[in-house]
């Protein structure tokens, strides 16, 4: 892995997937770029199967990919990809990554435990079987291997500690492979890692993928990570905001004024948002559409006293991705002037 | 009030009425309908008031009304009433009403306190002068009084003594009013009350509208509500559900399936979704694309044996307003057939 190197993109649904072809076809400036595309989720469904093994022979496609931890869905997925070929066997194939549980505990293999390594072992042959077979229409591309508490494991030598057990696994499931003759030639994905996380996938030498993506906007969350006294972390700062307005000032003097952003405009899963720099006041839940800004040290209604009816507050939400899911834009700002709209084109449950 | 009655919808927010009124124009079996439209809350942007007042004059539409608690904002909004009547006297007019604190400490006049009383006393003498006015453009047609809170008190008999307390408030407006020649002739809303606690805002003799919405859909928190033994409460059931699918049943023996529903799938603020007439298993919160199914007794993974990976789940929502807020469509669902689906038009902050 060289420094910039990007060479394509994750996603967690193919309803995600879809939205970004269409835009490097139609509105890119990177237009007729071919793309380097992995679901880095499990799809089960033969009918998002089916959609996936169509897209690999997309003409703005050079690989699609998707996570499997479950015989049962290769093999749907072999017979997808047979059926999209349309019985060429020069067809474009699809990757399928393994996904193994390196401690995040959602999908993957269990390969710490004496049965999980047989199930992998299993499910790693018939793949690698696929894989060899010159009139298969699935490649073995690699492991998928992502933690994402870790992202948000505060302090750094921390987080270094849990990347170093979650490398140690990733290089146990490629022994693995190795020593049952399932590692394929060639280029082989050891993916994971995150915005939180990722200078310590690259400095364990396992991984040869990693899969950040908040750096793009960050949230509040990503701003609470601590940075080790003796090392430099990443650059990265917050960039997204929610501008909201004061539509009521009648009770300053109780010790709140009221915004019109609520449970539609902002997530809550990791706290309530921030009030951009700002330390004298806090925001209180008030419903799907009000939010109370309150002072921090209680009676300080100084802190509320220059408030008036339409004026502007930046909020900074507690977690990004379900907070830019609840919008279908977002406005590009540049030093107090808007340079872009963004369409949120992939927003909505994927389910 | 009358059994049976509803003359007109409740929004809170301009952009939630316009889908409304295209919806009465373009697909209701009750096109041509006169629509009588209230915002249940401030709307303070002037481009906003602006679109407010032309909706006004639209032809589908008998009134329009709105919630102020603020002097300015009322000033903001005769001015763009007039310039939305074009000069005409007799344009439609705009309804105004006037929003009191009964206690849910958002927005509102709080007419508790003398200081409160005489910031209310003064914005119904400037709105009423302007209702009195023959060449006015508003009209002032009553009084927000609403307690979004009292909602899910649990038990009947606490919902009932704080509705008490807010009726007591909405009658001492009214009193203000009549004592300072500020009630209109004629009708006069006192509008208020929730799914939850409607029964109590009727019983008071004060409320005259009432402003349940929750009853068409339902969700896990409304159903925590407990009934008095001796009285029959409303007879509302969940009718709002969540198809998830299991994705991943790696790790059944480990205590948990996977769902495919997360927070981009739900909202959490008042608690994650349940699973359908199920008291064996409970939700865990695991991403935003992630729900994991785990024994609500610990170890008891005969709970978890059934599932394959494709199976599908029924959830309750803890909430769901925000919930829907996430959807662009909803899928109606009678004795196990489709029979239609609608679209989520108005969803969106809505900011």
């Amino acid at each position: 892995m060289e420094e910039g190197e990007a060479s394509g993109f994750c996603f967690q649904k193919v309803s995600e997937m879809e939205p970004l072809i269409r835009f490097f076809e139609e509105d890119s400036a990177d237009s007729g770029k071919l793309l380097d595309l992995l679901v880095t989720n499990e799809v089960v469904e033969r009918s998002k199967l089916r959609r996936l093994c169509e897209l690999a022979s997309h003409p703005s496609v050079k690989r699609v990919g998707v996570a499997v931890d479950d015989a049962g869905v290769l093999q749907v997925l072999m017979d997808e990809a047979r059926a999209a070929s349309g019985g060429s066997s020069a067809a474009s194939r699809v990757g399928v990554v393994i996904e193994i549980d390196v401690g995040q505990q959602r999908c993957g293999i269990d390969i710490a435990s004496q049965q999980g390594e047989e199930t992998f072992v299993a499910l790693a042959r018939r793949l690698i079987a696929a894989h060899r077979d010159p009139s298969g229409h699935v490649s073995f591309i690699g492991l998928q291997a992502y933690h994402g508490g870790n992202q948000h494991v505060r302090a750094a030598a921390d987080r270094e500690r849990t990347v170093q057990h979650v490398a140690a696994l990733a290089r146990k499931a490629l022994d693995l492979l190795r020593a049952n003759d399932c590692l394929p030639e060639g280029e082989f994905l050891v993916s994971g890692g995150g915005t939180g996380s990722f200078p310590y996938e690259i400095a364990s030498g396992v991984y040869n993928e990693i899969q950040p993506g908040s750096y793009a906007l960050m949230d509040r969350d990503y701003c609470l990570n601590k940075n080790a006294e003796d090392r430099t972390e990443s650059p990265f700062k917050n960039s997204m905001f929610i501008l909201s307005t004061v539509i009521s000032t009648a009770s300053a003097g109780r010790g709140w004024v009221t915004l019109d952003a609520g449970l539609k405009a902002y997530a809550v899963d990791s706290g309530l948002p921030v009030v951009w720099q700002n330390d004298e006041l806090d925001c209180e839940q008030a419903g799907d559409e009000h939010t109370k800004l309150i002072p921090r040290t209680p009676g300080n209604l100084a802190a509320l006293a220059h408030f008036k009816v339409g004026d502007r507050v930046w909020l900074v939400p507690g977690h990004c991705d379900p907070t830019s899911n609840l919008y279908d834009w977002m406005v590009a700002v540049q030093e107090d002037k808007v340079t872009d709209v963004w369409a949120v084109s992939a927003r909505g449950p994927g389910m």
